[in-house]
């Protein structure tokens, strides 16, 4: 597939693709384009979404309950391997197969069940105490959908999803547009 | 405050700063550095934050419970004006005094009670139809959070939230760090 073609179906220039693709190698031939099953496949390989990762969600509200039903997990390596609430009429319910364990057990499970990454899905005040708690039973990442900002080692690797950037996104673009 | 402590504190070069917001206009001055409380009031303005903007989100399940309940939505200018759902057990009950309507009502609604953006928060095959009625009713802006890219008219801003961008961020960090 060309790269005019790839742009095509995402809405991207292709020269974009052209000088994203070549920012991580030589894939795709001039004037040929590219094999897709292989660009797929070293793409996959680049983002280490060909390898297994077991992760944790932390607080089993609505959306950690959201989070824990979230179909893609699965394509991409993701292997919801424990979750976690404090609260006692949450904890032994089960989410597809995956029972809802007490914090109090969380450095003991993450040992056991070989967990690297911790998903943040608690209220924004429990949001450092837990990623310290994470950090300490030796998680490699965090994934924090608290609505704060927290901080862990330069070792860990943090992702947060703030929510009021897709709001500000859409407000200034509607202001823009004279709306 | 000047740009270095500005860049401390948000962990963004001085320089980032500097240029981002020169971006805009001409705020602060050399030597001196900004003036919080109007660089805060300048960016509300440019983001559209000073703005109401009248919300209405369709799916009511677990996703688009936790959206309802997301406190950040008020200070940001954002009114959670409408909430839909198809299920006639969640039709009719409420969240912070908004009542669930039937998703039969959205058109008639979202007239009714000037809303300007949708939130869709359904399972990925009714992400487009739902988009659809919602531009054909004359919203402005869609924030999509269904795991499915929608289209929608160039004159209708679209802010889709793609969960698998931050796992697959996490996974290449930790692969680059060898884990």
């Amino acid at each position: 597939m060309s790269s005019e073609e790839l742009g095509r179906r995402i809405d991207v220039t292709p020269e974009q693709i052209r000088k994203d693709l070549a920012g991580f190698g030589a894939f795709g031939k001039k004037g040929v384009g590219y094999h897709v099953t292989e660009l797929l496949n070293n793409i996959g390989s680049i983002l280490g979404l060909d390898r297994r990762w077991n992760i944790a969600i932390v607080g089993v509200g609505h959306l950690g309950w959201a989070l824990a039903n979230y179909r893609n997990f699965a394509s991409m390596g993701f292997h919801l391997s424990a979750l976690f609430d404090q609260n006692p009429a949450i904890v032994g319910q089960s989410i597809n197969g995956v029972e809802v364990l007490s914090v109090a057990d969380l450095e003991r499970t993450i040992a056991d069940r070989n967990i690297q990454i911790g998903v943040l899905a608690v209220p924004a005040g429990e949001a450092q105490p837990i990623a310290d708690r994470l950090v300490a039973a030796g998680l490699h990442g965090i994934w924090n959908f608290a609505p704060v900002r927290i901080k862990v080692p330069e070792s860990v690797q943090l992702v947060s999803e703030d929510l009021s950037v897709g709001l500000a996104t859409l407000s200034y673009h509607l202001c823009r547009q004279g709306r």
